[in-house]
């Protein structure tokens, strides 16, 4: 087989090239079971060992405390600023720090449930810097603080979840950390729950993360629908309703991909955070010594996953995409709403890919000038 | 590859082998993109052609007329027992037939957001009946009537759907025709909304199908979340949130598969039809001339995808289903709410698999006599 092209979008997106082989390789016989997994009945052993496994395997992969569920759900980050409201608000007071599109979507849906209080936002200078959590206007009443920490349309990454305990508030931390999970470790001292779509950087969509600290279940709201009830998804391992078996399996085998990764001494998930470090570093150095392209965001909150950036002249966007597609590197336009490019570069990126993208972006800006 | 096993699962259930093979062929890139199609953005062309194609083949199959929207959701038919009255309530009264445990949990469901009546029960006798329409005690003034046409654990199928204008009632009708989608042709004009998981006839776990008439969209009570809310979804061609693109692809290569099945004259949804009544029958046939087996559904109402049985001498059901499995006759268990077996065959299941079990279970019957 010929090289693959480096396919940068932001989601879905790449997977690793071996958890799709293997996947290919299993598709009519899982483990001589002589059934397909799509094929298996959630409530059977077989597939039952798949879920148990993937579970066990994220939760030594984040570290995730005892303390903390793992569900596994449907319907991504968008139905999650529902549900979210649904289970923890009360139909009370919550609080918003708005950092982009997808902060200010959450708060929105949330004005369904509660009172959504926005504490701190950056919209004022585009979404290219993070307000210290010091000048937050924490609510003394709140339910939960929600942030997303990492926004994939502006490019914006909260590189230390805040200490709200430090802030004098006992609200807990409710993150969406659907396009940088798995990319770096997780402070769960911080955090209260954490959701996030899969289709960046666990596996396929359809399938939803949620990680909730134990004590936080049991608060839904009455007009919660049955199956996004977190206590009840949880009290029944994540099979209340019929799961997306197949997704799950494929998330599963990212994960032990995962804890096969290293670099250097390292493995797993510090393993894959030394290796974004790298890959965004060499991107943003490049973007940031050039005079024909630019990033906007602070240095102190870029995103090590998504990395938006323009050429000074933007009249020739489209011959950029067009040289790039030519080259094998695909879905480098940005989103609609910010415009210019975007490079996503989650955890299945190779470092190569990075280059590739630097070595082209380099010898555009040669041949343009 | 040595044949592989027949499996009766109600669901995640067996899939065709030629999807199976095909899926695995473009694990790793579709049609020449480069792309697997777990890793496409669903707003580029490729995948956006994907579902497009999808849909019309759906709406082929199932001659779906043009004043009806299909929708891939998800959450499956569990979360749709939430997120049909939050869309079609509007906080009023809904009638419920229940003929089983599906119907049952959606009408219990239902009572979150509405005044739920049940109009009709079997429950009396086991749900071995359907209770006739002219029977049935409809509100008058109902937002809906909602039944399942067929249940997936008693085995009941409603053989044609109720005529509710006939009875003098002006309220839609809503569907879970979750286990017998495409397995028969629909009435629509007796049809307001239809509803079904994937994961018995159409595909993988993880994607729910909507059929909802145009003018059904817009009722949505407030508390419904957004990536919920019909017309919001009708409004982006199932694009509103990120949809369970892989399910989607899944599901599209069951439909081409499906349109490219021929039955002497018949093709598609008709020929399935023909093959469903055929194995339908020597199971039943079989089941009712022998005095070891029973089957306990009346025979106007007996699912053709469905067939719980049981073994007059319920002391030897472990020994039938370690025969069964020995013979390659996999996940024969009935459900735990009525015991005994349960033979799922769907559109996937060959009349060789239906044969092979009636083999088997003659076998059994003369070597326990």
């Amino acid at each position: 087989m010929t090289q693959r092209p480096y396919n940068f979008s932001a989601g879905p997106a790449a997977m690793p090239e071996e958890v799709l082989q293997q996947a290919a390789a299993e598709m009519l016989d899982w483990h001589g079971s002589g059934l397909g997994v799509m094929e298996m009945s959630h409530r059977g052993k077989e597939f039952m060992s798949i879920a148990a496994q993937a579970e066990a395997d994220l939760r030594e992969l984040l570290a995730v405390p005892a303390n903390f569920r793992i569900l596994f759900m449907q319907g991504g980050g968008l139905a999650e600023n529902a549900i979210v409201p649904l289970n923890l608000s009360r139909g009370g007071t919550v609080d918003f720090v708005v950092t982009g599109s997808w902060s200010q979507k959450s708060a929105k849906e949330a004005r369904k449930y509660a009172t959504a209080n926005v504490i701190a936002s950056s919209e004022a200078d585009g979404h290219t810097t993070l307000p210290a959590p010091a000048s937050w206007k924490l609510s003394a009443n709140a339910q939960y603080v929600h942030i997303c920490s990492n926004e994939t349309i502006h490019g914006v990454e909260f590189h230390e979840l805040p200490d709200l305990k430090s802030l004098g508030c006992d609200a807990p931390l409710v993150i969406d950390f659907s396009s940088h999970v798995a990319s770096r470790p997780v402070d769960w001292s911080r955090v209260g729950l954490a959701f996030g779509g899969a289709q960046k950087n666990l596996g396929p969509a359809g399938v939803t993360l949620v990680v909730v600290r134990e004590d936080l279940l049991g608060r839904a709201l009455p007009i919660c629908p049955s199956a996004f009830e977190y206590k009840t998804v949880a009290d029944n391992a994540s099979m209340y309703n019929t799961p997306p078996t197949y997704g799950i399996y494929m998330a599963g085998l990212v994960f032990q991909w995962l804890k096969r990764q290293r670099e250097g001494d390292l493995t797993g998930i510090a393993a894959m955070e030394a290796r974004n470090v790298a890959k965004a570093r060499l991107l943003y150095d490049f973007i940031d010594q050039s005079a024909f392209y630019v990033n906007k965001v602070a240095e102190n909150c870029r995103s090590r996953m998504n990395i938006p950036f323009f050429l000074r002249d933007e009249s020739r966007n489209d011959v950029f995409l067009a040289g790039a597609r030519e080259r094998g590197l695909l879905q480098l336009k940005g989103h609609k709403s910010v415009g210019g490019m975007r490079a996503s570069i989650y955890n299945a990126m190779p470092l190569a890919g990075v280059q590739a993208l630097v070595s082209y972006m380099r010898d555009f800006e040669k041949e343009q000038a």
